[in-house]
């Protein structure tokens, strides 16, 4: 089997793209990053679905702590109860360059392991204003990946897939379902807190498509 | 002055770059890596280069140990007496996707702090063979950068800045002689001895630099 590698924070998008690869008849390698999260409970979540799996699970640390963003300052608020108001401004939680770094590092790994593509889960549909989940961002990437890697420019540069770029929050949920990923074990939240808050945009976006999809929720929420 | 970010591992290249930038009126902070290589060397002479200019100097760590590379497996031959065979085929040293991940790195750092320009030593004239080291690249890399960020999106981009690029390894020691760099306190050798080996690609094209530049090289040989 062709192996990929996956990239895997521990919330529902990233363990469907997972369920997807593996649907695609890779054999996947996971891959989180530690990069100054305020909390650890995504990734002891992704630990959670790769053991489910049986794959391997590659951790690796990235000092993004000077980054400036909402995710990894504790200074700054993390934005809650605006689900009317998920407009089309870049949020307080963008971490400069955070997928062109993950999606490098991933490259990086493929092109050493001999993996032919990169797994991401992002999403362009439930838009939530990062820049570096939109398509033209993903094509410019796979350009660069050709012209800067020994695999690009003998021709097989790594692939770059996202799987549910064009499905809604409620079709990744029921893709999730069709394809028995272990939503139940996936981590959304914004906060770290025991159980997931239910008020961050995370939530707001999450809840909002188990509702639309008419499957259960099976995580606990505070509210 | 503008910020700007200056890729810096402490070697020839990245140095001259440095005087570059400060030659540009950029208020520069430099920016090296702690990545799994074979030894410090490099980082002890960047941190010098810094300390001479007074200086910000961010050392990041970012585990690449599993990325495949004679400059960070102990186990792969660090090749060496091919001075005449500095051949157009990608050598064991490249490690994959590393300027792409070091010029992501420093983008993400650039967006936080408000700096307008990356700065890196690239060379394509003597040209080693790393496809990352292209202008093909930069370009492609500029173009993801511009699609892939914020900074990007609202139409100002982080500039990656390649001043050495297109100069011969002659020229680059005039250069620096010229903008008065500290090339006495940097380091070029792929091995981490108390003297430069001589032998290694990295001391050959050094050499020759200084050879052809007329210029005698400070530093002091094994051979």
């Amino acid at each position: 089997m062709p192996k990929a590698v996956v990239l895997l924070s521990g919330g529902l998008d990233s363990t469907v793209t997972l369920a997807a690869a593996i649907g695609d008849g890779t054999e996947p390698v996971a891959l989180s990053f530690r990069y100054g999260q305020r909390h650890s409970r995504e990734l002891d979540a992704a630990a959670a679905v790769c053991r489910h799996y049986g794959i391997r699970h590659m951790v690796m640390d990235i000092d993004m702590s000077s980054f400036r963003s909402a995710l990894t300052d504790g200074g700054m608020e993390v934005p809650s109860d605006r689900e009317g108001d998920l407009s089309r401004e870049v949020p307080s939680t963008y971490v400069p360059a955070r997928n062109i770094i993950f999606l490098s590092m991933a490259a990086g790994i493929c092109e050493s392991i001999g993996a032919g593509a990169v797994y991401i889960g992002a999403n362009a549909v439930d838009y939530s204003g990062y820049p570096d989940c939109r398509p033209e961002f993903f094509d410019a990437f796979r350009r660069m990946l050709a012209e800067g890697t020994k695999a690009g420019t003998e021709g097989r540069a790594v692939e770059v897939r996202t799987p549910i770029i064009g499905l809604s929050k409620a079709d990744i949920v029921r893709e999730g379902k069709a394809l028995g990923a272990p939503l139940h074990l996936t981590w959304s939240c914004y906060k770290g807190g025991e159980r997931a808050c239910g008020r961050c945009d995370s939530c707001l976006l999450r809840l909002k498509g188990f509702r639309e999809a008419g499957i259960e929720d099976e995580i606990g929420y505070e509210v």
